[in-house]
């Protein structure tokens, strides 16, 4: 196997030795709170329909002009109290306009005209709603109490729109956990006509016991947890008309449990658009359905694939047309835009690349472009783009080695970027769209320049297909490289996540960079086949076998360390959480004699007990790929263990349920092979807060105690 | 302090070095499977009404006339497979008489007429049968399936006793979780007519969740759990006529929560006796009730005592009258024996030992003598006396220094002798209770003498009170006194338990000396205060304070070790389950410095948690002693760990419940500590059976890891 190193980019933190102190692990996983991430401007937004961008200095708002780079305006939080007493900051921005703040206030939709100092509109709602989304057409916010769904007015705050007693069934929330890009319920419709909204029926979900061990005495808390091969949930679409409070249901049978999701309001709002596929999730249907009858219009198209099919975006329509959208799909094995009509017709397909496209920002005012958003040929960078609607021919907006993160103003004039690279801490420019030129607004400090820290490196390597594999790989200060380091290998491998980027850390948590220092480490990470922004073929090699390509590549990754004169390969330790757990115990169980130690955090120990949704995607059920669960289960592994192995759990885990661990944790004792666990009480799926600087310490201490 | 070292028993294993080899901690677990713990006899017992006794040797009962030591018949496995053709080897007799032998089979009593070589008898019953209970003279068996109560016959297999929908009322079955020395549900009167049970209403006891990981998915399991301080259960008894298949429940209001206990049939079937004690476990009513009306008859007596009143033993009738009986009392500080007529009339009080009598064993068939047991002088002993019932002078019958168990014949002419002590594996012989004279009927070999062990040392110490301290200290094999060794206290240390005795091992588990040896160790175990068998006085001190003296006098232990050359001050490791796991967690949190190391197990960490009958026996309720509750709170203590504490717990602990541990780790983690854990999945209160050297290993490898 072939190898091949490219540094690509080096960023040394290690500016003087002077005063350069050490940076605790500690520190470093509250670094949010103790100011050592990169800061950045609070409430940068576009103001509606115009050159004007604001942003927040203390507690100032200011705005600007574009295209002028004056400040035009300021409002101070003073003034916004003489309205609103009870503001102790200056709130976080829902929307602003040539004339209105938008904000939530408590209990309260604000709308703040800023020209007259007058609160416009105020919306209250109550207190326990949940799933709030504000339309500030129809002047009304959605939101769900419980499992019922409910809109706020300026003379009714709480308006039903469902009223159904079964907890079965959920209206207005986020369904099928939240895959196939589902992120709510709730859609407005574009002129605030009209509220559609998901609703889920889980009656043959089954319950998940877990225990809330803070009250006295410990209570069940049920959750619904629908495990691979088992019933699902049925989905519906309910559209409400805001003029006559009534309600109807489209006419779709999901007693198959297919999915819902991707939908969208046609402009006139006639119809609305959704994507089904199939609960085997190889075939979409793209269908457009009449919200006055409730009824199917028409089939727009089909897309098969024998791995799997999994739209995640909604249709954006072109502007000032009711009947022409754009639509991503992987047909051909990259991300990219269709140009389709309502009636189905495949205008064209608009983009043609080889990397993929992960969003569309808008238009321009003389409506010839679209904005997007999208890897551009190095995938550990983000890049925006303005394509040519007609000719297809695009224009790379973000000009440096980054990943940026952008927002169109809303004639397309103008872009904010703000970007990161591994050796930029934040620097924030408008671009001009047009001209390509770039006035800086923002450049932030490196928040770590005072501390003692290595390097962090991005290597290329190739995979046992040829195919290029993106790693990094961090070093301690003061590194020496005529020296022997203990490596951390930290792992995720899952699909849609991509761990190594051009972005400040190189993406990576700042407990990596702290303990490669504080401990004289390496530490090593590799985005194997299944991880994001490669495109379909690299994503899907995994299908219904997960754990092999991933293991083959970070093997791969092993195999290179090995190369390196500066790794002990014989104390090299991996640590990952979630999928990463997965991957932890897999890469220390089926390869014995790697790994001297791993840290596995909320793992998936048997993709049975994983959801249906995402497990099936990649899985099928249980009862469809019998080989490829058994051989993916970790239980099956257990007897090899060779090194220090420690389970962490989530007590209350609502995602990678503690199943997962505990029949691990009973297999080991089956096979009378020692294994340690620990568990974070009320913990979800991850443990956040002040416990995590526990959780990483626990974590990273096992490690420099084991890896010997 | 003063302390005083007697060196009361030397027990050497090492007889030869030989031929021995090493044993490993793995076999000493397993000991009992694997035959190094000393042999027995089995099915050995009395024929009724005889001078016989029987044991089995091989697949063959063997009688021996007690009186002239012969052998005078053998029954043999085939003889019974004739009649039972199923049977794989000779049952576990139920009963012996000079015809019959008493058997269950399956799902069936069997009564075979060893004489005529028939089957006289066979009652079958349901295979889900639970709780037990067969009546020769009825010639009926009581059982219970689920939370009902049934009676199988020669004619019908399933009488029903209850037919209660309502799962919270449980009939038939132990109530009050087994305290008050209640160990069934069901009591067959004398002759026969009648079968008096325990009925249980749950209906104010919350549910506590455990959860069952084995289903897919996870199921919950809710178990019933009356925590300190809330609803309890609600007692009744009911007392079912045979003849005529009806019940009537006894006229007690309990719906103050009050126990009822100790019931006991008068000889002539026309009363039960029911000792009654308030929820406060401070006041006790002896009660007569009638079983034809289910009226109270009158109050015997009362007994009050300002910490705790305990009745744990049923009357016991004199022969031939069934209106004099013996009750045992604590009332002058030691369990003695007292005799009372049925209308309350305290005859006398028979014994005024200063130790404590265990129980009764039967009279002499001149009615002139009371058989009993108690410890005798040396508490740590358990002898068998005679008491005469008019002068109550008594004739200690075993001689013998050591722990003995026995039987006296129907006649009370014999009793079977089964004992061991520090030196003696296990003798058994027959002793004539008149003359006294003994005959050795069986001598176990020394199971452990291929292996190389230490010695186990009883050692006797002075409290901080004065009071005697009884010890054991475990040596390794090759000990040498020039040495230095590191020290693991193994500790239970509540209330009913004695862990130091004059019998084999001391009354150790094997894997105490088998670890002592393999690693070098000093084990150590004392018996303080609250612990059993020293009276009243030693165990009650602990009343609203647990782990307060109970540490004392295990610090007067270590301080006791620190005096010894050969112990190794630095390095002591504490560990004991349930009771001695919040010993453990407590000893280690309370007193930073002393122990370097601790593993707990189904630790009570919060008496809150803990159940009402026992908890607020020794506690009273959280309500009324709230200073008691925190001061032995172990999450008050997390703060000062100063070493390395490991936490175990068995994932569906009915009995000390997970939420003990659960909310010591929360604590652990905000309080920023970091502790280690394990959990046991599906395992109950203790790890049993092959997985118990799972958690051996992992708790001793952790205290010879970190006690350093």
């Amino acid at each position: 196997m072939k190898k091949i190193f490219s540094l690509l980019f080096l960023c040394t933190f290690l500016l003087g030795y002077s005063q350069q102190q050490n940076l605790t692990v500690d520190d470093a996983v509250l670094g949010y709170y103790k100011g050592l991430y990169p800061s950045s401007l609070q409430n940068l937004k576009w103001v509606d329909n115009s050159d004007l961008y604001v942003f927040q200095k203390e507690n100032e708002l200011i705005f600007t002009n574009a295209k002028t780079n004056k400040v035009i305006k300021k409002i101070t939080l003073e003034e916004l109290q003489k309205s609103f007493p009870t503001l102790k900051r200056f709130p976080r921005l829902q929307k602003i306009s040539t004339t209105e703040l938008t904000f939530s206030n408590k209990n309260s939709i604000e709308v703040f005209n800023y020209i007259t100092s007058t609160n416009s509109t105020t919306i209250s709602f109550d207190k326990s709603a949940e799933n709030t989304e504000y339309n500030s057409t129809a002047k009304s916010i959605a939101y769900t109490l419980d499992n019922n769904l409910f809109i706020g007015t300026t003379s009714n705050p709480k308006v039903t729109v469902t009223a159904i007693d079964d907890k079965n069934i959920v209206s207005g929330q986020a369904i099928h956990r939240s895959e196939f890009g589902i992120v709510k319920g709730t859609f407005w419709s574009p002129k605030g006509n009209y509220l559609a909204f998901y609703q889920k029926d889980e009656s043959n979900v089954t319950n998940y016991p877990l225990v809330d061990v803070t009250t006295y005495p410990a209570t069940l808390n049920n959750i619904k947890y629908p495990m691979a091969g088992q019933g699902s949930e049925k989905a519906k679409i309910g559209i409400y008309n805001l003029k006559n409070n009534e309600t109807i249901y489209l006419d779709i049978d999901t007693s198959d449990e297919h999915y819902l999701t991707n939908l969208s309001w046609t402009p006139n709002e006639k119809y609305v658009l959704v994507a089904e596929i199939n609960r085997g999730q190889n075939h979409v249907w793209y269908n457009r359905y009449s919200i006055e009858t409730g009824k199917k219009i028409n089939t727009l198209f089909e897309e098969k694939n024998s791995k799997w099919t999994e739209p995640e975006f909604d249709a954006v329509f072109l502007p000032n047309s009711t009947t022409e959208f754009l639509w991503f799909s992987e047909r051909d094995g990259f991300m990219n835009l269709y140009q389709y009509t309502t009636e189905g017709e495949l205008v064209k397909q608009l983009t043609n690349f080889k990397w993929v496209v992960t969003s569309i920002l808008g238009f321009d005012s003389n409506e010839k472009n679209v904005f997007i958003t999208g890897t551009g040929a190095d995938a550990r960078e983000s890049h925006t783009f303005k394509v040519n609607l007609k000719s297809g021919k695009y224009t790379k907006i973000t000009k440096k080695s980054a990943s940026h993160r952008t927002q169109l103003s809303t004639n397309g004039a103008y872009i904010i970027d703000t970007y990161s690279s591994l050796t930029i801490p934040r620097n924030i420019e408008i671009i001009n769209t047009k001209k390509g030129n770039t006035t800086s607004i923002y450049t932030a400090k490196n928040p770590l320049k005072d501390y003692k820290l290595g390097t962090t490196e991005l290597v290329t390597l190739k995979g046992i297909d040829g195919t290029d594999l993106y790693a990094k790989i961090t070093k301690p200060a003061n590194f020496d490289a005529s020296k022997k380091y203990p490596v951390l290998v930290y792992v995720y491998g899952g699909p849609h996540v991509q761990l190594v980027k051009n972005s400040w850390l190189g993406g990576s948590s700042l407990w990596m960079p702290a303990f490669a220092s504080a401990e004289n480490y390496i530490v090593f990470t590799l985005d194997n086949r299944g991880s994001a922004n490669r495109g379909f073929a690299f994503e899907s090699v995994i299908h219904r076998n997960l754990g092999n390509a991933e293991i083959e590549d970070q093997l791969t990754g092993i195999d290179y360390l090995k190369t390196l004169d500066f790794i002990d390969s014989s104390r090299i330790a991996v640590n990952g959480w979630s999928y990463g757990g997965f991957m932890t115990t897999s890469l220390m169980l089926r390869n014995p004699g790697v790994f001297t130690t791993a840290v596995a955090g909320g793992p998936v120990t048997d993709w049975k007990y994983y959801e249906v949704m995402y497990g099936e995607r990649y899985m099928d059920t249980p009862q469809e790929n019998p080989e490829g669960y058994k051989k993916a289960k970790v239980h099956n592994y257990i007897k090899n263990l060779d090194g220090k192995l420690l389970i962490i759990h989530g007590s209350v885990d609502p995602t990678v349920v503690p199943q997962h661990s505990m029949t691990l944790l009973q297999e080991a004792v089956k096979q009378k092979v020692q294994i340690d666990f620990f568990t974070y009480p009320m913990h979800p799926h991850n443990v956040r807060g002040v416990d995590r600087v526990h959780l990483v310490k626990k974590m990273l201490d096992y490690v420099v105690k084991n890896n010997k």
